[in-house]
């Protein structure tokens, strides 16, 4: 399959080498290709340099943003969710016309310090705002949730935890909830309804930072007991 | 033990009920209480009139706020979140001091429909705020994450299952940690440190008014898988 996912740090690369190694033909896209590759300098979390890690993942191509966008079947937003609206203009409502779009980001705002606010919230969402600007794509808000090491590797915690997703059109989330199984081994995703649904994932991020202050660790999860 | 319970909605009635049975001594405390006794309209949650439970729960007394909170040993804050400021005046600030005000309510503002807004959050939580109107109160937020039915009975859903304690109060932390051991069988709160973690904790809100959409019941809870 033809996968473009937008945004080259950790949550880009963890799952372009993923779905690589699945033998889809992954499209990274960025803003500048030259300056993603002349970059040396060492990523907020300590990620090598772009060039470094694409040395390591020979497969996997790096492009535009317009050009990934064009280039994908699927498109996986895993951009800053701060930079996730105008990378997306740069990639083109063209080119996600009709398409799914998999919105994994975060609205954090670390402007003002550590714990980041989010810079949309309570009635409204990042993935929200997403759908209203680009009202041809097909918007599904998923895996947000959890760290990117456990999104495609939800075995990394014992037992069952769970991932949902949410979007106005249900045969966008039947797809990624398919997705979901296939290419990361998630059992059962929670289907959540619309995309309003987008205020309690991303909102959940409040209660995640905190958790990872507490335990020290990104590994870790929510099971929904019942 | 001499327990105040502020409010006299569904969440109090039920912590009341459950702390008597334990042989407490439990004051719940309202705005008039000539007032609630001559209501004669079934609440919101189609709870009956507060005079036909009180006939079912003799040994709970009612008192005003003032007089609630002046018996209580430690008290728990069960008002509606945008009323549990006010609430808490009307319990008198000399009455909170030194005490333990564990603070179960959420910040949820239905003026503009459902789902409801959250009145405060982001940067801030109810229990931030209510500590800062009552400094020499020791806040602990507890059980705002789940159902009250759940609250005193963790047993109802199987398996192991979380609540969490915040508060600036180490002791006061740990005091409710032991409470909720002791009361209701929790097992295991998990401590998340200072109040800044109300934050977190009431946003979780906007999540669990989905889930409950989702999955049509209030018998559900998070597991903190890791």
């Amino acid at each position: 399959m033809q996968i473009a996912i937008l945004g080259t740090g950790i949550v880009s690369r963890t799952l372009a080498a993923k779905l690589a190694s699945l033998g889809h033909d992954v499209h990274v896209g960025t803003r500048d290709v030259a300056a993603t590759l002349a970059r040396t300098e060492t990523g907020s979390w300590g990620s090598p340099p772009y060039s470094t890690w694409a040395a390591e993942n020979p497969s996997v191509r790096l492009a535009s943003f317009a050009d990934a966008a064009a280039a994908g079947e699927v498109v996986l937003n895993c951009v800053s969710g701060t930079g996730s609206l105008a990378a997306l203009q740069l990639a083109g409502a063209a080119h996600l016309a009709g398409k799914v779009l998999i919105d994994l980001a975060n609205p954090l705002d670390f402007s003002r310090g550590m714990p980041p606010r989010l810079s949309i919230g309570n009635d409204d969402s990042l993935g929200e705002a997403i759908q209203r600007a680009f009202p041809e794509a097909r918007v599904v808000k998923a895996l947000n949730t959890v760290n990117c090491a456990l999104m495609v590797d939800p075995s990394r915690i014992p037992g069952d935890h769970d991932v949902f997703v949410a979007g106005n059109d249900p045969t966008a989330r039947a797809a990624v909830t398919g997705w979901l199984r296939e290419w990361f081994g998630w059992k059962s995703p929670i289907d959540l309804g619309d995309l309003t649904a987008s205020r309690g994932l991303e909102a959940w991020l409040h209660l995640w930072l905190r958790l990872y202050a507490t335990l020290g660790t990104v590994d870790f999860n929510i099971r929904v007991a019942r």
